[in-house]
């Protein structure tokens, strides 16, 4: 069996960071993004760049309305909060959405014979989501090789987070020595008409902070 | 809180039980099914009927096209085996389809504030599905309770499972205790058009025999 992976590419900097790093490691990289109803899906203009750009053997966007029961300001008409990050897990939490991005990324692996899956997660820069854990990961791993045809028949499937304990400028550094273009990426969760970056939310924060100390 | 909980609801005699289980542990009843592309889809005006007569709060149709990756005869141009039960995990397995069905379960229950989550999975009389098993129902549950708000904040989730252990014909004696109208439901993989059951297919084997038994 060829080396294929399917890679979580949500048009962020961390998942191109995890492009480009399965890339190197020699994988035949199969993107998967979602459109889930997310008020910030300009991302995934930037996904479909990313992937372009890095080169990838197919990238496929599914679609998953989310905003069918909302229960997050990502999905709903809840405001996205700009004021500092709070401690906590934030509003900007969508119940589930790493258990369902990981649950279809499993099934279209093994669908297409994949047995590595990549997830931007990273539990140090930003420890508020519960599904960016080291735990979380773990047990789904776990679960998966209960679930699955291949998990039980002997031909697991491991879920790498290779972003897991790095820092956001670690990550920024480790996407530039591999040649990621990091203004093809998008992070805000509120993006203004045509896409630009509010510069208040949480994830512009943390985004401008880690370039500010990398001088990028 | 109130005691809500999602079921998952096929449109199949077994879910159409647990609905009616459920109901009659006092449960706020929540129906999710799903149109994920199978060729069988006519079970979703089932699921319909069956929410309709045992009651419900509400019931959410959610689209997840599946069949866009394939890899199995319920999303494929695979032919359904016709021909009898075979041993091993049969041709129909769709991969991870449980984990993506009680992912997007667990997402709507955490969002709506239900903490069980029911599902008509069996492992007697057929247990050649590896996410129709205890143990990945076990497996699923702790990692349900790592990656999300309410897990980690110390409300769990329950993932029910009450026909686990249960023989299909018990599944039908519980149902017909339970008022459950079976001429509603349809198990069927490959049904004729306009809904009529093969006959055949590995389900339409297990629902007629277990039928015959009964005496009804």
């Amino acid at each position: 069996m060829s080396k294929s992976a399917v890679i979580l590419l949500s048009g962020g900097l961390d998942s191109a960071t995890v492009l480009a790093m399965a890339n190197a490691q020699g994988y035949n990289c199969h993107a998967l993004s979602f459109a889930y109803g997310q008020r910030h899906n300009s991302e995934l203009k930037c996904a479909e760049k990313v992937a372009k750009t890095l080169g990838v053997v197919s990238h496929v966007v599914t679609d998953i309305d989310l905003s069918t029961w909302g229960g997050s300001a990502l999905t709903d008409s809840i405001d996205v909060p700009k004021k500092g990050i709070d401690n906590g897990i934030p509003i900007t939490y969508v119940p589930a959405r790493n258990t369902i991005f990981l649950s279809l990324a499993l099934g279209y692996a093994e669908a297409i014979g994949a047995r590595a899956i990549f997830i931007g997660v990273n539990a140090v820069d930003y420890s508020g989501y519960p599904d960016c854990r080291g735990e979380f990961i773990e047990a789904f791993q776990s679960m998966a090789n209960l679930a699955t045809k291949a998990g039980v028949e002997g031909d697991p499937f491991t879920i790498h987070a290779p972003l897991l304990e790095m820092s956001k400028v670690q990550i920024i550094k480790r996407g530039l020595e591999l040649g990621v273009d990091f203004s093809m990426t998008q992070s805000c969760y509120d993006p203004e008409e045509g896409g630009r970056a509010c510069g208040k939310c949480d994830a512009c924060r943390l985004r401008d902070a880690a370039f500010a100390e990398v001088n990028v």
